[in-house]
């Protein structure tokens, strides 16, 4: 079985962790949000691929999520003694060292897509792993601070400013220029399944379908597509995605997003058994809907949701 | 009094620690060499501007004589968890903060002498810290390894081969369209003494001396140009200087370093006092010559060398 996922940061990550549990044998192809990439010390972060990739490779800091475990922060350090910052973003010295060899194959002429596959060649995430595009793309976020209209890069509202203000737009500056990457619209096209796992659906999943053609090849695929409801009972699982919906315009409920999402893009949606009163609203709008446990405690329950996705996906297909 | 210096790496960043003991009034300008400057990982490395920074800045690993006191490498071991190298250079944690905010501001567009201000405002080493030029000057060496005839990197030569095998030539790419720094001349013009450290003849002051304007405006300074012999007893005091002597058919002799500056350089010469019997010949060459401890041993000892080289600038003067 070819599946398909649009995965964001944490929550793609651990979603797909379940997910090889669930379907050891599948092909699992991963589009990966680039949005959230920044350059920082003159360097090319890419926090969701690599969340992605530490997640799935083992070396992730399982406690927040994100980052190397067993990490320090000497160079952080040092760059903070020399007065340069950002000191707001956590970059370890063993996360460092990827940075370092993704920015020196982006000088040498290499694609992020090539970059990522080599990076890939380290961790053996078990999954093929594609940046949405090779093309840069940056979320920004427009904000208003101290009574002042300004636009902050996504990272800067999220890690800096913890959402703490209201995102009035989000922008995934360059999505309209850019291409899907190598393999992309191929992997869509040959795909049994399509996911959308509990990950943002406006600065994640959403910023994925903003690459002009991804979004229709997905709808023109054929396959079922199921997504995972990241909020539950009213509140995002974790991170501030109710900030985001806010901009634009969406509910922060498991109904709302999935009628964002719309049913000529989504066959099948999986919301919480605390939302179970939504599932006829979400049916009324076209789109299947199931109510199970969705918190990711630990890598048997993902599984389990995993499982869920694909039954509904083969409940819609039949 | 107004000192400047051409210095190395470790034996100019000691000579300079003597110095400024022995002439605490002093304004020292340093002309730093930069031909041993390499591109690692991306990244600029400056190893003798950071040496003669970290020794006067208080952050030198004392015993090894280069990079930071109390280092790590964890950057450099997930470097080489991607196979990417090299190995042999030993760039530590700490240290990589350095060449990454090197990088970033010259990718904004600063030059090396504005960058090179910039890190020394954290250092504070005392000293007025100049790049011998801001453009680019790579020394590379001539060996032949296996029976092939191959032209390496300088720090490859001597880091990674150790001086291990002869070298045929050495060649300071790029230094003939090279420009003295900003302030290089400037500071030259209004010295009223010049100073050699014993650093390496051929490719720490020698380098310096190969950017056109240089040594014509040390030749023409009128004021005292004197140096101190890196060579005690036929053989260098650190390092391998014989194997790059060789490699311009000068002896690793005290005496013959200083036929090798000239009398149209070089007004006064400190050799060793195990080499007293060559003052003679130096002398006779036209340069005047005192034998004195020339062991940097530690601070007091390498002040009392300065202390010995400004008496005979003062001697040759009068």
């Amino acid at each position: 079985m070819r599946i398909v996922v649009l995965a964001g940061g944490i929550g793609g990550a651990r979603f797909l962790r379940g997910l090889k549990q669930a379907a050891p044998g599948a092909d699992v192809t991963v589009i990966g949000n680039t949005g959230d990439d920044i350059h920082l010390f003159g360097l090319k972060v890419c926090p969701d691929l690599d969340t992605v990739m530490y997640t799935l490779g083992g070396g992730i800091d399982e406690e927040q999520g994100w980052g190397r475990e067993d990490e320090s922060f000497r160079v952080k350090g040092e760059l903070a003694a020399y007065g340069v910052g950002p000191e707001w973003f956590g970059l370890g010295d063993r996360d460092f060292a990827t940075h370092i060899v993704r920015t020196q194959m982006l000088a040498a002429g290499y694609p992020l897509s090539a970059v990522t596959e080599a990076l890939c060649a380290r961790w053996k995430p078990g999954v093929r792993l594609l940046p949405m595009s090779d093309d840069r793309v940056e979320t920004h976020v427009a904000v208003t601070l101290d009574g002042e209209r300004r636009v902050v890069h996504f990272q800067e509202y999220w890690v800096r400013l913890r959402a703490s203000v209201d995102a009035e737009a989000v922008v995934p500056v360059g999505a309209e220029q850019a291409k899907p990457g190598p393999g992309v619209l191929e992997a869509i096209a040959a795909a049994d399944v399509i996911l959308f796992p509990p990950s943002n659906p406006v600065v994640s999943v959403g910023t994925i379908l903003s690459v002009p053609g991804i979004r229709e090849a997905i709808a023109e695929a054929g396959v079922p597509v199921v997504g995972l409801s990241p909020i539950v009972g009213g509140a995002p699982v974790r991170g501030m995605a109710d900030k985001v919906l806010a901009a634009v315009g969406v509910e922060a409920t498991a109904s709302a997003v999935a009628r964002h999402y719309g049913s000529g893009l989504l066959d099948g949606w999986l919301v919480d058994s605390v939302d179970a009163s939504v599932v006829d609203e979400v049916e009324a709008a076209g789109i299947r809907c199931r109510a199970v446990p969705l918190m990711m405690t630990d890598t048997d329950a993902t599984a389990e949701m995993a499982r869920a996705a694909l039954a509904l996906a083969e409940e819609v297909r039949a």
